[in-house]
């Protein structure tokens, strides 16, 4: 990395304490560089971590987050902070294997409290804090929410701020408002924060912060922010505030970009000792015009390389977001009942291109999971066939309502879910490894998975077509396999999964993308002498008792895959139907993810590691017929 | 029952249309005692139900609900809406087997869109079906949402009432507050609630309701409600409401027991083409001393009988709830560090208890799950020790959160689930069935199922002394079984389950309270000459591989009961265990509930019809035992 002068010499929030006030901007401008840099080469969030710069370094300059308590909202703005809590040096190792993590993370970090990133978490788990430390009677530990527009309109959120209300004690959410968020943020709280303006008459402004005293208990840390007031030329006490409602002192908006503003104003609320609410507002991708002017791209880019004031992403294959969008605008082209919602993740689940086709039928509700598929299930009741696109991880916050106003209504809403499986550098807190688990135990619900592009159009096809429950897909973050013209695509049957390769050792039952490693485990075993057979499972329910039966009463040994934890999935489908069906489940070998977490790293290495490459299934499928031919096992059923 | 001349002459709504105004109070006078007399013969939802009878019967005057849209929030207020939808004659039948249920059900009516037992979900489903019908050109169906104080603050309905606000229709929501909901809702936004009061003064009325008119598109319907402002004698249009912020014009608040009123104001907003609140004022419990002055006791109540202005519960043994609240106190005493949290079911859960004697450590958060969570893993960040007391199915609303902020951190957050299996007369909407499913594929997770009071205590000192990461148990919603003294019950140890019975023939291994059922049918085998083995098996993870070695090692047959969904739950982590370790599965045999919805009903029933009751457990051993003897298996494992 290039030579930071400054930043060099910062490894603890320490050194930030001790420089003076004017040298910060300095530093400011080194740890936008420094950020760019890094993520123009291993990818990552970008225009997040380029609009708190400036806020991250006043927090730190005015609390002190070895004793008080920071919490992240999502967390994919955190890279300034971990730049000055003396992980700088480890910059260069940002979301690979063995490297820093791309979010917060406690194992790095005394200063970072969890790992999140997923939104609408900060405000409820600082206030958790906030509680904890108050029964210890540890009153004088200070906690602050650092949370974002789009998160903040989050249900989780709503209800912690709800709760806040209630605290008898000091806690801070910064409200760090960049007026989009990942994508425009959806919902009428999105307006609302439009109107709500940096106030520029004094006038206005001192007899708001008036109002706003005789609402509230006396407090000598009010008195004295009221009189400072006027020292403040682009800050406000604003008692129209939303989250006045809510019960909490809401201030600001400030400018989030003026460091000496930020650090006076935190200053003054640091000493109020009930919940407040400071509005900041700053500007995402800040410093940089091509990421300020396009921060939806340069939200969480692939590597890109600069010229000058642009730049110009390192394009890397079609992914199955892309063949996703193309199939799903396919689709709602010969379906005029198909409509499709996502829950602020246009950009990544590929629905930015399909509402230039479908304007009409395509919405985005926000980070919003839970109202997302309530919604569907309005629309699925009112005659509409909704296909719900949200990552796997993040399908996780519509668990209920999918049981209550799907499962249990029988509506058809289709699910397709993106980023199933482990999803490289984003780490643990993205990996989409419960799907299964989660939707299986739903009567009527259908599970399917796609291996590759054709697969994913005749899955999206089978679920047009299928009325009669709900029904869900996965895919992985990964890109559509290539040169597999030959490969051949039925269309997708309930229960019933495709022979892609015939082999008489040993059969390969693998669900949803391990396919193609399955295919290429089995060309290794060729080499071997070995005979293995391919199956595109297709479904997780039903599974294919019919194929099931067949290869165990042929005493056909059965090695299953699947990018999901081995847990309640796939193939512990598989055990199920079969112990269901009085099949022997001796012969069959599962691989899958294990019982512990996979962190930040290639997609390659996270598949490695759990034994689902093409190294492992051969590795695997090898032991199994090793194991076979052992006399220990004479008397099994696959052996006998 | 007795006669109820009005109600009689009901079978639809268009009956309701058809009376005179005037009439319409000695009908609602009706409908409370035909509520109240079966509530008292069978149990059921009373005091929610009593509040909304005025309001149901305007509703349904106004609207056409067998054309326009009625969406209910949790949906315990929906029994005049049944009464007045043709299911009065079976109105005795309520909550029984092959009855009517206690919830809306679709399956009953068209009148009812969508079963729901849990908070939050009716504006969204509601603005789905309003975009629904927008999009398939049927503007002309109206939509209105029945929501409640303490519902409308859960976090899915502040997702759905942000994303009202966008809506281009017509669209309803009634906030039916009656400032208390099931308990005292917790949070700022019910003080706020409080504040919003009743305007008196009509001049006042009138330059509020000008003010909104300013703000808004000029529209026929507007002025036209601004015109007749005068005449409402006790409503306003309020421009300083919560709700505004979100979009939607809040209207209110209005006497929701004052039917003219109520009438004349549904009239005029359902013309209103863009989305309203209307704030409705209601009593919970309204018509009955006893209900109105205690309606946390009266909201769900056990069968009581009525002595004229006063009623009396009629007792019926020792609940898993009271002795979890007793536990608990215990473990409280003995423990400073332990801190409990519930989510709006204080009565329900136990905690009104506890709270009575450790008030301090005791926190109900109002229906906020996933916020319930996330505040408890931010207490155990922080050194404290939470115990969630949350039901099995609302559980499900902290899915994500416990994924992210509880697993992955590696919080030792526990869980306690009560209601845990099939729940009786409150039927499918609260079943806990997914438990087990939903947790086990969380790595670090312990999960405790408790069989009798004896074991409840174990499981909670064990998780009271667990550090290592979450841990959780489960009870049913039962009595706790009586004359079991002679039970020996040893503490609990991680993953060891404890034999309570000897036998040689055949081993049953029970998950939480089916022990019980175990117990029995082992005593009705015995008999018949069968010596069966009974185990608690205590944990579902990690199970215990060591007893199922040896049991496997020896062929003995074992048979798994769980009160839980078969699929991903107790026998399928036996079963995966198994196969992990090279253990034959033929001789398992996994009893639990179905995949398919079980309806309301006794609890007893609902354990015949998934044969888990004693005499399931029995049948299912028989047969297993008779197999075993027949030739056909002969080769398998356990017959060999």
């Amino acid at each position: 990395m290039r030579p930071y002068p400054l930043l060099d010499t910062i490894n603890s929030p320490h050194d930030v304490k001790r420089m003076l006030p004017e040298q910060l901007p300095d530093l400011a401008q080194e740890m936008r560089e420094a950020i760019c840099e890094q993520v123009s080469k291993s990818g990552g969030h970008l225009a997040p971590n380029l609009g708190v710069v400036e806020l991250t370094l006043a927090l730190h300059y005015v609390f002190d987050f070895g004793f008080d308590r920071l919490l992240f909202d999502v967390g994919h703005q955190c890279y300034p902070h971990k730049l000055i809590t003396g992980r700088f040096p480890q910059l260069e190792s940002l979301r690979t294997t063995g490297g820093i993590a791309g979010f917060p993370e406690p194992r790095e970090s005394a200063f970072d409290q969890f790992a999140v990133g997923h939104a609408g978490t900060g405000i409820s788990t600082a206030i958790g804090m906030a509680r904890g430390d108050q029964l210890n009677g540890e009153i004088d530990r200070k906690v602050v929410a650092l949370v974002g527009d789009s998160s903040i309109v989050n249900g989780l959120s709503l209800e912690g701020l709800n709760n806040a209300g209630t605290l008898q004690r000091q806690m801070l959410v910064v409200l760090n408002d960049n007026g989009m968020s990942i994508g425009m943020p959806q919902g009428a709280l999105a307006g609302y924060f439009d109107k709500v303006r940096i106030h520029p008459r004094f006038a206005d402004l001192k007899s708001r912060a008036m109002d706003v005293l005789k609402k509230l208990p006396a407090g000598g840390a009010l008195e004295q922010i009221y009189n400072r007031v006027g020292e403040m030329t682009k800050a406000a006490l604003d008692h129209t505030h939303l989250f006045d409602h809510f019960g909490l002192l809401c201030i600001g908006p400030v400018d989030g970009h003026d460091l000496p503003t930020l650090i006076e104003m935190l200053e003054d609320v640091k000493k109020i000792d009930s919940p407040v609410l400071l509005h900041v507002k700053t500007q995402k991708g800040k410093g940089f015009e091509f990421s300020s002017d396009d921060p939806t791209t340069f939200h969480s880019p692939k590597p890109f390389v600069r010229h000058g004031c642009s730049a110009e992403l390192i394009t890397s294959g079609r992914s199955f977001t892309k063949a996703y969008a193309d199939a799903l605008i396919d689709v709602m082209n010969r379906d005029p009942k198909v409509v499709t919602v996502t829950a602020g993740m246009p950009h990544g689940t590929g629905l930015s291109d399909v509402v230039k086709a479908h304007p009409k039928r395509t919405m985005d509700v926000g980070i919003a999971e839970s109202h997302a598929v309530d919604m569907s299930a309005g629309m699925a009741k009112a005659g509409m066939k909704p296909f719900v696109t949200i990552y796997s991880t993040f399908m996780q916050r519509g668990f209920d309502q999918i049981f209550q106003e799907v499962s249990l209504a029988g509506m058809p809403v289709r699910f397709c879910m993106d980023r199933a499986g482990v999803v490289g550098g984003d780490g643990a807190v993205h990996h989409g490894f419960l799907d299964i688990a989660m939707l299986r135990g739903f009567p009527g619900m259908s599970l399917l998975a796609a291996a590759d592009e054709p697969s994913l159009k005749a899955a999206l096809e089978f679920m047009r077509l299928r009325d009669e429950g709900p029904s869900a897909v996965r895919y992985p973050r990964d890109n559509v396999p290539e040169g597999i013209e030959d490969r051949e695509c039925p269309p997708f049957r309930l229960g019933k999964a495709h022979q892609l390769a015939e082999g008489s050792d040993l059969a390969i039952l693998a669900y949803g993308f391990p396919v193609n490693h399955a295919l290429e485990a089995r060309a290794k075993l060729a080499q071997e002498g070995l005979s293995v057979a391919v199956y595109d499972a297709r479904f997780a329910k039903p599974v294919d008792i019919e194929l099931l039966r067949e290869l165990i009463e042929a005493n056909v040994p059965i090695v299953t895959v699947e990018d999901h934890h081995t847990m309640g999935g796939f193939g512990a489908c598989v055990l199920e139907a079969c112990n269901e069906n009085g099949l022997a489940t001796q012969g069959i070998r599962r691989l899958g993810l294990p019982d512990r977490w996979i962190y930040q790293g290639a997609r390659g290495d996270q598949l490695a590691e759990a034994g689902i490459d093409a190294a492992g299934i051969a590795r695997t499928s090898r032991e199994v017929l090793a194991k076979l031919r052992s006399p220990r096992l004479t008397g099994s059923s696959q052996a006998s």
